[in-house]
């Protein structure tokens, strides 16, 4: 038996595993960080034997409530992930696994590797719509991408997407790629219409040194990109430095901020009600937004969710509060969750990218709406 | 030179055709009907060389309206359908090409065979979800089948799709095909949630003979199928008597009747406010329904259409206002353009496939809106 | 239930089918002629439920001999065909059948449709390599295509490759569609090396009138094209007439025929070591060929095939001989199985289109070892 | 503009990047070695300009043969790899590309990555044919994997085929993959009977610390794997520990060592007839294989390779001579081309994926040549 995480995105720390009914693990925290929760590794051992697997001290891990119904991911071939049930003690998760291949990975989430990265903006540079933008380079020497989708010209409006502040909500850049290839297709009329009226600016990946290195929350130096956002710095965030210059270049009509929530088992956004400048104008646009997206699609709901901030009490070193207070735009931090949308629940696959791409498509839809309120 | 039409839906006489520079032809009536307007052809020539093609004596087509604006479609591959920039002077549709291959394919619209019909059904009873049924055989033997998606049970609703009544309205297919396979995804979480609420009853093709002849608007005896819901006969009108003791048998509570128009560069709906039975409730299930449409996708509006009928003028013989009036219940009849959509207008395909399979997809966005208020 | 063969190349004639426990059937000559041995045909009854089915009176079929150790093919989505265990008596072979779906197909080999054919034809012109000729009209206004890959040029041998002759052998148009393919992929060293030095004139379907009347082995009037090469006709045999006419216009340096023989459950060559012109050169060109393919695939083999006729005796009318004769050159008879390959057998597929594909390609490489010895 | 190489096998050095017309990289030595030659950059930049690059510093590289005639690849999209026309002057390769895109990536040759690599193994052993071995780590951690494919049995011969003991030299990967998917192909009358008579070892990755981290030639301290058969460590080479204990193990019949060469243009086999062991026997098998390679692909050929050990003075560190020796069987270094095929050139692939490949799928007709001669 042998449990590996030497490859992208890999994190496990092994307690014990000399036998098959007794594995124990830990997770390793983010690099200079304490923030622990993403494990991604593999379990090289006898097909058809029964394995018994922990990982424990989860009590101070990121989100404790995190580990409450939550069921473990699994793979044979890294292509089709499903669910394995898994049991939370408040400090231990454990599950049984009995696999048919004597090689099988586990992970928090679907991973999306650095490689799927690459070729992703690779590919999307090809159409003839989409022109690839190099903001800069990470602390660890990656690259910092975004696609500029549509023409810029008079009057067209600028949306800005981000994906995966935190590297570990992988859900985020799944829907980021099902939202971009959506607005590529060129005989898809609602992405056409969109492209008459607007330049879509997306980051499909906020954060790449935390994604390979199998981080939840931080990059290279610990930082929480989404607590960067008043004052990003070069040392310790340059990630946000280059978007936020690139807006301030550009500006901003519209924000979508993409990631996973560990806890809440549904799809919902979290508005910019605590910003200064929040106003009726605002609020109409979340209210249109919010209202058609709960007609596109089942998977979205606006019953649970943050509690809301009080006027003026947002924190403004959040992404889109501070977006949204800067350029007086609809902001969003738009959640989905690790588990799964309990109005749709799925216990074969779960939350999976699928359905991650699918609300991306779907995002575009309520994108529209909101389109012509845009200032 | 040699024009053929010796293949499934194939439709052409040859008038003239010695010289690729003067090229003419004409459309034969479907069988036992003076309709025609379908047609369907092969030209093999010189790849380079500009070729002349007239098609005559439009001013008797069924809908002479439909040729001012039309470009015709032309493909190498029977994948891959382009428009061909035409004109017409009231009685004659004019296009030249140069081909690029020595054979190409002309038609009215992009054809979609009986073969590819036999592989849908045979492909969608594959899934857990679709049961097929075999309603019995049209007048030439061919099968007319329904696919049935979703597991019938208490309190379900049953929702009814009928395309391409009119054989040589393929775009009611395509789109048929769009609206079935999202049906069929089990990771769509709008398709499961419909799933959940209700009961799917398409016939993807009310019309295989008239199909397979190459007929514009009737079955192989001539007969206007969406004139025949009044009294439909075995002699006459078979397929319409098999889907409406179906519907008898199972009960309807929304119907949408997919079809082609010839003439209008839109996809709109056309109501029952004709219908003895219209009501409040009706009026509100449709307006749902095309405000629906309307937030989910640019290609569909509700600007242009037909007249609307005066209350109680409803000709209860066309299958929306009898379905309709009979099951007390919403009931469509949706048109697609030959054309293009003039909102969204595409001068390389024009209206094509993949936009009747997108809009195929959004219906069930429409549909779900309406499902809590349907009885 | 229901049994229909309304469809291309659908052949079947109800006796008895009442009940799903004892359905007798039996198969319609070809038109104008006597031979019948092709059967394709839908049943639609109720899934898990046995049905036992009986083709009769086939004693009288053109290959008794070819229903012994035969198991019928099925399939329920058209794209895969799998083997139902069958039984011969001498006159009727009977099999039982529990489908897992309402609707399944049944064929005695898997069907090759004139839409397919049709779209086979369009897809492979748009290969630089490769043009698409029409040769003329067959009598129920099909075409008559032949494909010409490669650049004819000085010095360049000319490969010529007719399939389905006999329009109930599809395993004929199986092969030829994967040795086109791999003569058109332009990565394949052994293809561009192939068309350095030769040009490969290939019709796939020889007979396309009688494969979408579901015959067995003649054209629309009733002829069996592989005896017409001694004086084709066009009343008669005009798909012979056009090949030849065109085989005397181009030159031949070799030549394939692909058949199906219904009896022997191998694959082999039957040679022209009976027409005059044979010779120690074209005996070496068979033995090359022979040895190569030999070498190159375990589905070939040498053993089992027709006894070889004496010097001076071959039928001249047969396509390779004549053609041999005609042009002094290697031309083989090739035959696929309609059962299996017994020296691989497999009891699921059977002999199957992709080992008919797979063995196409691998002609290629025959042809390679013949090709400087040719003239 | 901005050149990075921080990714899977990345691997440049930028001596001066200031401007597209005056670009100078070099290329860093394995990790604890003198070796280099690999190079995997990224090159960002404006569309639509000139870019002069010169590598510079080969006059010291491992081949510097190898740069003569040798074209960069280029890609935009990471999937489809072109040349570029390239000049080398003894000591500095230089080439000029105006990309249509802002990215481009360049290499030595096409890249496998780990990532894709671990895709392989996990795909492979989801057939029931093949079973993964996980044979240990490596020095960073990395996995040592192992497919056996086909059920081992009495009398069955054991083939072993390793690829990419030198990390850089990725064909041999890309050529395992294609000998291993036709191998796993259950259709393939082929591969059905050398799974019959055979068990097949093979190793697609000897080396995946050197290949992630860019190398050339060794491991990830400095080995050069390929002369450790004599005397393996677990310090320096367990990798071949690791294989040649498994060997040891299961037995060896025939062995195939995977590799490129940087300087021939051409497809050839070094043998072992510098071995002690080399007899009559081996001899015949060797001339079997290659006869039989010959005639299946012009790829192949026998008049350019090294030349030949003279008798009892082969280095048997080297794994081909090493395993000849140990197990007395027919044991060879095949090795590709980073340029092309001189026979058979391809100005804008050279050779590709494509060609490695299908060389991988004809390399088993050789091996079933002399199957039924080892031992
Ligand atoms: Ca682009
Ligand atoms: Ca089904
Ligand atoms: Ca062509
Ligand atoms: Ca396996």
């Amino acid at each position: 038996m042998h449990i590996s995480s030497q490859f992208d995105s890999g994190n496990i720390r092994i307690i014990k595993a000399d036998s098959p009914e007794d594995i124990v693990l830990a997770i390793n925290p983010d690099n200079q960080s304490e923030f622990y929760q993403w494990f991604h590794f593999r379990l090289f051992g006898d097909a058809y034997e029964s394995h018994h697997i922990k990982i424990t001290d989860l009590a101070k891990s990121a989100y404790p409530d995190g580990w409450q119904d939550y069921d473990v991911l699994a793979s044979y071939d890294r292509q089709s992930w499903f669910r394995v049930s898994s049991e939370f003690d408040g400090d231990t998760l454990s599950f049984e696994f009995t696999p048919e291949q004597p090689s099988v990975y586990f992970a928090y989430f679907i991973p999306y590797s650095y490689e799927r990265h690459l070729d992703l903006i690779a590919d999307a540079q090809m159409f003839l719509d989409c022109e690839h933008k190099l903001l800069g380079q990470t602390l660890d020497g990656r690259d910092m991408s975004m696609l500029v989708i549509g023409q810029p010209g008079e009057g067209k409006k600028n949306i800005w997407i981000t994906a995966r502040q935190h590297p570990g909500e992988t859900m985020a850049q799944w829907c980021a790629e099902g939202l971009l290839y959506r607005l590529l297709d060129e005989e898809d009329g609602l992405s056409r219409k969109l492209l008459n009226d607007a330049v879509f600016y997306i980051i499909p990946n906020m954060n790449p040194d935390g994604a390979a290195r199998g981080h939840l929350r931080t990059n290279a130096v610990g930082t929480n990109l989404n607590r960067e956002w008043a004052a990003p710095s070069a040392e310790k965030s340059p990630e946000v430095l280059y978007v936020l210059n690139a807006m301030d270049e550009i500006g901003v009509d519209m924000y979508l901020d993409l990631h996973g929530d560990e806890a809440l088992p549904y799809n919902f956004v979290a508005g910019s009600e605590g910003i200064p400048a929040y106003s009726p104008r605002l609020k109409d646009l979340e209210d249109t937004f919010k209202q058609t997206l709960l007609a596109v699609t089942p998977e979205f709901q606006d019953e649970y969710g943050y509690p809301k901030d009080k006027p003026g009490e947002a924190n403004l070193s959040v992404a889109s509060n501070a977006v949204g207070q800067r350029f007086e735009c609809l902001a969003y931090t738009f959640e989905m969750p690790f588990k799964d949308n309990d109005d749709l629940p799925d216990p074969v696959f779960g939350w999976s990218t699928q359905r991650c791409q699918q609300l991306g498509e779907d995002l575009l839809v309520a994108i529209r709406a909101v389109l012509p309120k845009l200032r």
